[in-house]
């Protein structure tokens, strides 16, 4: 802690427990100081930590934010960074309780997330069960699409630079702003998780970090079941490809699991929530994702989801 | 997260409030790959987050760790390195509740711990009130002496070594042991801390990470107070000097104030327990703090402490 005590004291209120993450994110890895303005990287970084809160139902109480960072870019950089850290901090809410900055080669961010969830509300990714319907908010893909463009925008960028210049920020011309913006500025979904929560709807659910055919494979296995998903019916944000709604990281949008009687609302909050599948008993002889379309069913294999490297 | 739920779930007692605290350590600022065995480094990064809650007066629930590693040393360095975390996580039963490994070009590790005191007990570093006598744990300076003896090991062998072979670890030859021990493997002072707290003894603490002058600075600031040291009272460590005692950091030892009327213990939980000196009102035309010797009295100056840079 670099100011006043040694800790943050923080109370919950009665009844609740605690629900705490971390996530580091590194340069190179999470993000690219030659494409991602210092807002966006700010913004991610939190983005990351609140969409685990979502995911189990929690309301933010605290974030504690470690930051290394070469001594160059420590003065306007590190102001221009916590001013997209502060946006979307304020905009959930969420108070800067503490954390940690010093001198690293290279840049990384840490953040901590403390949430708090009423006694045996939270989400959990074990509860869903065969005959249980599979959920997901909002739109798929956007994010890998957004960011198959900025890779594009940088490497045009990279052909053109002269070696003599330094690499200056990246220019994002207006018309593509829409399409990088699920890249760009993640909304994690709250209000969306606290919702189902507050309600008891949902008996399993994750958040899409590393995309949904890795996630839904973390909640089948967390749950012991199997899914099918119907093609059809998954949300594919209008810039982006199957492929990329498919296997795609980083859309930070929920997946869930409800009983067929569970009365699921189509939107919450504003987000639309879509129908994609269903979960079916695990069998050693089948695959874990079935991929259904009209004509023929596929097995789904989980591809992860490797940001940059 | 890497296992499980998006996030860990805890729980506190009743009449608890939440103690949290984040430090980031950093190859090259707070460690030495080529000095520190890994076992070392993961001691080292959980006792600094433990002190923290010493301060407190808290008691450990849950540790988080994020590393961040060169590809090179993932493998039996980190075992290496869990061993030493664990090792001194086992001794303060603290739970490892979660982190997140990812590659990086700088080693770096960030360390969160999550502690509970009793409503209204934690201890802090404002209380302190003129006419408050001054306390400290254990003895001053010995982590300064120790990391001084460790440097010369490191410059002999630099001197001595070949180019063309890579570095090995450093070897600690026996006789150095009990001298390099304060600075490899401090003692973070939960038991102290939790008895100041339990039994309301103290007005004010906060845990020696910088130096005796410059963290007894933190507390005069944050007290609006001054104080005065008693050079002849201050338990400096056998290998220690005077220099290194006030301004050495690293010991981990507690630094507290109490009313006169309180029964401070010569020492608690086996770790004794020195006066070392008063505090005063704060006055504009005097230095904040003052070392007194038999012969005179002179100011002392923060000194800050840089680890390795």
């Amino acid at each position: 802690m670099s100011i006043g005590d040694d800790c943050a004291l923080l109370r919950l209120r009665t009844g609740e427990e605690l629900a705490v993450t971390t996530d580091l994110s590194i340069a190179g890895r999470h993000f690219q100081l030659e494409w991602h303005s210092p807002e966006a990287i700010g913004h991610r970084t939190l983005a990351r930590g609140l969409s685990d809160l979502a995911a189990m139902g929690a309301r933010p109480v605290a974030a504690f934010l470690s930051l290394g960072l070469p001594p160059q870019i420590v003065g306007r950089w590190l102001n221009r960074f916590l001013d997209g850290f502060f946006a979307l901090a304020d905009a959930n809410k969420t108070p800067l309780a503490g954390g940690d900055l010093a001198e690293s080669p290279a840049a990384v961010a840490d953040i901590v997330l403390i949430g708090a969830v009423h006694r045996s509300r939270a989400l959990l990714r074990s509860g869903a069960r065969p005959g249980d319907l599979l959920y997901v908010t909002g739109q798929l893909g956007g994010a890998s699409a957004g960011l198959a463009q900025l890779k594009k925008l940088a490497e045009g960028r990279h052909k053109r630079a002269s070696k003599s210049k330094p690499v200056r920020e990246l220019r994002i011309p207006p018309d593509l702003e829409d399409t990088l913006q699920p890249h760009l500025s993640p909304q994690p979904r709250l209000a969306q998780g606290q919702y189902l929560a507050r309600h008891s709807l949902a008996t399993a659910a994750i958040d899409l970090s590393d995309g949904l055919s890795t996630d839904l494979a973390h909640l089948c296995n967390e749950s012991g079941v199997a899914a099918e998903l119907d093609a059809a019916a998954l949300p594919i944000h209008s810039a982006a490809n199957l492929a990329q709604a498919l296997h795609g990281g980083e859309d930070y949008e929920l997946l869930f699991t409800a009983p067929p009687s569970a009365r699921i609302p189509r939107n919450i909050a504003g987000v639309p929530v879509t129908r994609i599948g269903r979960m079916v008993r695990a069998r050693a002889d089948r695959p874990q994702i079935m991929l259904v379309t009209q004509s023929r069913s596929r097995p789904l294999e989980s591809r992860g989801w490797e940001h940059f490297s």
